[in-house]
């Protein structure tokens, strides 16, 4: 078991990862100081894990509720399910929630903690190797709105982090694939030595040997720490993982949330966002070639879905939140192992990678 | 005019208070630091003062969201309104809000702000008595939930609040009144002196005198910036504020919010608290006595609707924000002019007092 700690000052939290680590309590156990425990999670991790969760909680008040499974239920409507249930079963303000499931379970619960009474406090216990390298770490919280992703949010930090490796045994190739999207996104930005790792490891990965997965998850974590102890609130560096997020998003939300895994999406908008690199003259075609390669490798689509035509995408990308008074703002690589901060890009150059990628 | 400041640190912001501010748009524009502007409104402001404030926004990208007036509209539902209008606007992160109304108005515009795109900076301009002395400063903002009031919301405090005493013209009378039950509540948890005043300045202030109205709002603007300048997110000294608020949001909670104004139910809620004080020997019959008279002066009601029950409201109480583990927490007064932090009062004790005032 290895702890990472996200420096935030007052708000400084560990990150634990390890194997079975659900299965030891006392772990994260000190961090429920409350009576009342709510537990989020949906239909397909509710089976798998959450009794060993609340096993834990016998001698508090607990309930959980569980939600359908997938991207288009993290909505408001979700949201007001939690809500509902906390206050039919009269959760106080001191009353803590834990978040058990992958990004979209995360950043939801995350969101409802946030809001509950104006705050209260909760714990993240990601399932899918997505949450775990990315999303439950550095307190980004939302819900999707039908004209935007994560449109409606907070940033609001966990009280800890337990990301337990044994929990990727049940997960599907499909989601394991996803997650690596995010793991090569670390080695792109700013890990150029992780990136060349990433690509003699992909094997073992794929494999799920658990050196290799413990490896990627700890120098992820340790990436993602980093940038959000610099910057917690996006102001500067931590844009830079957004990358191959705006092309991403216009594609998840083209698509209505559900067909596109968001890990998927993601790698589609790295080789977009490579594309775009290359033709602002930084990136070489070989740099592309091998970006390209080892999302291939991780098992990750590289091309947009037929059902978007360029234009639609464009304007799905003119709400992202990097946008600054209607100017599309894009992260894009110098080099492998080093991103943009957000960058004004005219339209016309970023039509050009849409046309590239987006006729087929 | 008049600038106090709400000392946060680096969230610190200005309050103004004076005649005519509306219409001297060079005070809050330099507030406005984006080309993109949302202001949101009711039915009730909009033609009053909506043109005044959008005269100044010429050559921004501005638009409004004009909501229906009441308290029973502080929902979810109305500030999805809200995201919608931003979103369809491609209103960007760096765009800002204006919040011109009342404390509903305020509550549910600064909690939009709050989350769209996990935050936005917004200006306050409170139009009633009852925004300006209390909910338009010290960052509450929230929408209610069918089972409590305020249970969904964020500390998210403005950029700055321009309290135009002029728009307190057009307020109709029962508005006045409800706002001055949250000017009484400052007199009687920490300010004795002013709670002298008012008891002589009473018949002034119901005739609108410019001169008392403004000391009344300095006054109390100043004991809430203090309270909240030592606790913002209401771990100690600023629950106080909360007097008569656990009563007074179970009547409006019970009747369905819209049948009875905030400020009223505060005053009957006061009434109670007043009544559980001196069965708790901190305050004398003649104390009681002095605080109904000054509410009823007001013209405010001092004994709740006959359709609630005491134990329905009771029941209701059991939500309320201040409660530990199950426990009701309630703001007494140990004296006209100071008053207990949240204090574990006994059911029995609760339903001595809301049978006393509960049966007519």
């Amino acid at each position: 078991m290895k702890t990472l700690t996200v420096e935030l000052g007052e708000r400084s939290y560990p990150i634990f990862t390890g194997s079975n680590l659900m299965n030891h309590p006392e772990l994260w156990f000190p961090y429920l100081e409350s009576s009342q425990v709510m537990v989020v999670t949906n239909e397909t991790v509710a089976p798998l894990y959450l009794a060993r969760i609340t096993a834990a909680l016998s001698g508090k008040q607990w309930a959980s509720v569980i939600l359908p499974d997938g991207e288009s239920f993290k909505s408001m409507d979700s949201a007001m399910t939690v809500f509902d249930a906390l206050l039919s079963g009269r959760f106080s303000r001191n009353a803590h929630l834990i978040a058990l499931g992958g990004g979209v379970i995360g950043d939801l619960a995350g969101f409802v903690a946030a809001c509950y009474q104006r705050g209260i406090p909760f714990l993240q216990i990601p399932t899918t190797l997505l949450a775990q390298v990315d999303s439950s770490v550095g307190g980004k919280t939302a819900v999707n709105h039908p004209l935007g992703k994560n449109m409606i949010g907070a940033f609001y930090q966990p009280k800890c982090v337990v990301a337990d490796i044994t929990s990727l045994d049940t997960l599907p190739d499909r989601e394991l694939s996803a997650g690596l999207a995010e793991v090569i996104k670390y080695g792109l930005i700013r890990d150029p030595d992780f990136f060349n790792w990433l690509e003699q490891a992909m094997d073992a990965l794929l494999q799920r040997d658990e050196a290799a997965l413990t490896h990627a998850i700890e120098r992820s974590c340790l990436n993602k720490a980093e940038v959000v102890g610099l910057d917690e609130r996006e102001s500067g560096p931590r844009a830079t993982l957004n990358l191959g997020h705006t092309f991403g998003h216009a594609i998840e939300t083209g698509l209505g949330y559900g067909d596109i895994l968001h890990g998927e999406a993601v790698s589609i908008g790295i080789c977009q966002a490579a594309d775009l690199s290359r033709r602002m003259g930084w990136l070489s075609d070989a740099d592309v070639t091998r970006i390209i390669a080892l999302l291939r490798k991780a098992r990750l689509p590289v091309t947009p879905p037929q059902a978007l035509s360029p234009e639609t995408c464009l304007d799905l990308m003119a709400v992202d939140k990097k946008n600054e008074n209607g100017q599309l703002r894009l992260i894009l690589l110098k080099s492998i192992g080093e991103a943009t901060l957000p960058l004004p890009i005219e339209r016309h150059r970023v039509l050009q990678t849409l046309e590239h990628y987006g006729r087929h």
